[in-house]
């Protein structure tokens, strides 16, 4: 395996995203670690922060700066929402810049200003090759915006069924259930263990998540009919993972339904619609940056239901800001990363 | 507290609905355990099977025969579907029974025969007493069957919107994230500690989980509209507890909602309304009577969005069983019942 | 139930302990809840912070004053380490006040300034009746310090052979395995779910432990042998419970072991040995007073092996402060208090 | 990576210890997989049995027998205990057998009769590399008997100290916290979800587990003392992780502890003393070949205590198998492993 390794910095080094980026990039064959930043955790030894990542544990956390990051082939960013444009814009042009916060995800302004209420960044190519044409133009990219978790399941959910005008498109109903790691490092009384443990609760209920504009934005691509979604998040007691459940009303049959998903994932390394009559579970995916995808319609109800699960941090973050780095650098898209889950 | 005991009898005493009935039971002023009965695991102490009874640890569990049971006020069937008709047939008309299992839920033959595919054993009086005008159904009755669990938080957080008109009741989505108690205690692989921890995974997608025509059957009787509901169980890794997520096309704001769900739970006992902008978690109605309800309405997705929180196996089984028992002999509905729960 | 009501306050009315406390009150024929206080969060309701209690769901938090407090019969103290003596001290001697915390548990000065640190506030009955002598030190009194959760199960798992002298008390050997809310409900990263969710991890290891010369302090007074203890706590993915595996060098055998916890317990209303050959687990006790034992002897090892599960919250804070309470009111012990657990 | 592959047999796929080998074999650079066989479950693809292992999804299991194994360079054997001598003795001796099962494990017949009642199939190379001398042992070795993963846990936390003779030999102590998946993936009551969750319990108390004489083989080969050992196993909610607490009776101080086991692993791939304060978790060695250590001593109650933790199905079983497969080869001892965890 004579590949060049490129360097790669993390900026973010001592969060949850952060963290699986690392992961991810101890693995991959064509690029050495290079700088890892921090905020308060500057200065620390990553070994205190992230003990898993028994390689770099004696790793020390430099501040998230222009000079650190400088003098990288790629630059990953894990920050809090609102600091990557800053960053962003210092480093040159031929550095790849590929950003898992939210700040370039969202192409309307007037959106971005309702959901996160602060001056708008700018939009950068979507970190979603599954989606029809997607993928060219993150071929040699510099600039990356991974996308949400909970966009990145419930877009491939429904993408088919949108795309190939099966269902109705204003009728859109997602409710996603994922572990707490989606919630971040930060510590909140709502996200301890004695909380989350043995709980399910649902929250951002109504339209009011951040991710909702995302899903709405990813699959208005995919149609010329107005599309709405009613996204409701669910937080389960698990660490890792994402179960999306998304429906809408259809008046085709299973079997056309399935004829639809298979047709668009049939050349996807890492979407694997799974055989009739087998449901998804997040197990199969964690740690992994698998999709897994079942669809069915009940005729009853006259809707297409479709379930699908990803690791929130590897295929929802981690695995495919690596998965785009392999597209902007011309590597094999599959380097470095695995369909195989971590289970039990 | 000089109340006059009724004497009790638990028919499936080994499994997850019977030890709940009996765990109610212990703290109930108005009833003595009588019989406690079993199948494979007759001849056993209860202790050795449901070690939390304390009290109950030296009862050795009998047959579940006409013998064991007669000469009981009260009996309390837990037992595998389809098993219930003929022990009840036996029993006499002045026994209170009460049916934790489907047996005598649906009142339509054919639903039943399609969903259960065996012979149909008739309906009984429905044991949801927050259904309108259903209280007075059971005061008195001598046969109830208790709801499903499922059924019991998902009719409860669309019934107000159904009744009141103000969602299109063809176009109702639930999907419904449930503890594994719920699928019972005998040992199958899908539900080993191993496979559940870590994981959610959606089941009996597409319409054909047993509880769908029992959501239906409750609802259409709220309505003169068609009722189509599409429902999604999804199985989550905590013991107990469900958090169903249903919504509609809705015409009406966030105020009108509510307003409907406040007038049609104003003197529930049971049924809690949370302060607006609280949504409901599971953890706090464990091991309690209490149904937590939350409504909104998403106006960009136009749909009213209700959250509901039960315990499944106490106000989703065995608190719905007890409280039923105490319409049924005329007692105060919440004897022996709580609605604080076991948090954290 | 004609009992005479007392008026009891709950100072510390937010957190873990609080909270238990409250909801066993609720059950309480003999008490009526008066004040509820906090700190950071005086002001808000408490259905905001304890959602499980709802019908306390609209008290609003006082601040934790003694304004507040005065003019109850029962106060409980369940404060952060080193708040209580200056509130206990303002508070009439006729004034039942039951500590929570850790301040008047420990009777010698330098051992609390080793492990505590801070001033010493002195020492109070210590509230473990099941403790030989102990009950009769708690009858009417109107001070009670609450054991530590750990020291509770991890002293009567060993006391019954330690009074008997059948092991080598400088010899004992504790792990403990706790759920997470004995941490409290202050948010620490450590304690997040994402982090404790999947993950057994050991702290306070090496004797450092401030539980731990609680329980050389319970075990040396029964015994003339100087005694020593190696305790070391673990922190598992679950809220509530503690299991204590204890264990020490000894000649007797299994029969002879047994002997001696029986004898020891036999009048005991919360402490069952479980029947022989069944061993403890913690779901049996959660929300219950009950303590379960189980006790043997590896021959080949030479020690005897003691296991015992309470809930770190129930008979582990809250259950045995109001246990407690009965006491030192000359009530019933066990009012309001129950041996039945809540599983699974 | 132009490695010549063997090709690898797997009998027991559908099990946890035959998953878990999968896995790792479909990372190694050197191995082309084979038959995977099953017994109850021939004739199913892996995709319904396995649905993490997605590459291997179509692949049918076959029958366990010669036939069917015959041709392969390596075959893994993941069958229950006593199963796998009959196939052994039938495999030529130029072919590399690996037994995740005990069969092999224990040199003392005696012993075995004791703890396994059925007849004794001799005993194999031990499989745990990081024995003093063992490794040259399994250099080339074509028989080689994976160790249990309790004793692959307790046996590395002790090791260095029972060697270095810094601790009484007759007087250790272990309880280790294990995960699910360790009992494997037959369905039996007490290891369903519901039951688990929430709860930990103690099994196999007094000596009497299985792995305990495998624990005393493995210490007693380091001293000419005599090796006494009190196990005590219990049962934590979750899936994967063994966490052991063990301790002895020692005269050194903490650095001197320290220095014996810096010393004892300072070449070791696997092992990793983490730094002074910092304990290890579970989680931090998920899906990882990594065992992570620490140690202290506990001046006051005269006890060295040292804790390990591994991930039972990786380390204490797959990962084992496949470093040992790797030293039988001739291979890079760390082919196909990995030291990084999968966290949160």
């Amino acid at each position: 395996m004579h590949m060049t390794r490129v360097k790669a910095a993390v900026a973010g080094a001592s969060g949850y995203a952060g963290g699986e980026v690392l992961r991810l990039l101890l693995g991959h064959p064509g690029v050495e670690i290079g700088a890892v930043t921090g905020a308060s955790n500057a200065g620390q030894p990553l070994g205190a922060l992230q003990p898993h990542l028994v390689p770099l544990a004696d790793r020390v956390l430099e501040e998230t700066t222009l000079e650190v990051l400088a003098g990288h082939d790629v630059v990953f960013l894990a920050l809090p929402h609102g600091e990557s444009g800053a960053i962003a814009r210092q480093l040159g042009d031929d550095v790849v810049v590929v950003d898992c916060g939210a700040d370039f995800r969202l192409t309307d302004e007037a959106v971005w200003q309702r959901f996160y209420g602060s001056s708008y960044a700018g939009s950068w190519p979507y970190g979603l090759p599954e989606l029809p044409g997607q993928r060219d133009l993150l071929r040699g990219a510099t600039r990356i915006a991974v996308p949400g978790c909970y966009p990145t399941v419930s877009t491939l959910a429904l993408a088919p069924a949108v795309a190939a005008g099966i269902v109705e498109a204003d009728d859109l109903v997602v409710v996603a259930a994922s572990g707490t790691s989606g919630a971040g490092k930060a510590a909140k009384p709502h996200l301890l263990g004695s909380e989350v443990m043995g709980s399910v609760s649902a929250y951002g209920v109504g339209g009011v998540h951040r991710h909702t504009p995302e899903i709405v934005q990813n699959l208005s691509g995919l149609t010329d009919a107005e599309v709405k979604v009613s996204f409701t998040p669910l937080l389960v007691p698990m660490p890792r993972g994402i179960l999306a459940t998304a429906s809408a009303s259809t008046h085709v049959d299973a079997a056309q339904a399935r004829a639809a998903y298979e047709k668009a994932y049939a050349d996807e390394p890492f979407v694997h619609l799974l055989p009739e009559g087998q449901w998804p579970q997040t197990k199969s995916v964690v740690g992994s940056n698998a999709v897994h995808l079942q669809v069915t319609v009940d005729e009853a109800a006259g809707r297409l239901v479709a379930v699908g699960a990803v690791d929130n941090l590897a295929k929802g973050t981690g695995g495919a800001a690596v998965q785009c780095m392999n597209l902007a650098l011309g590597l094999d898209e599959s380097t470095g990363l695995s369909s195989v889950g971590l289970a039990p």
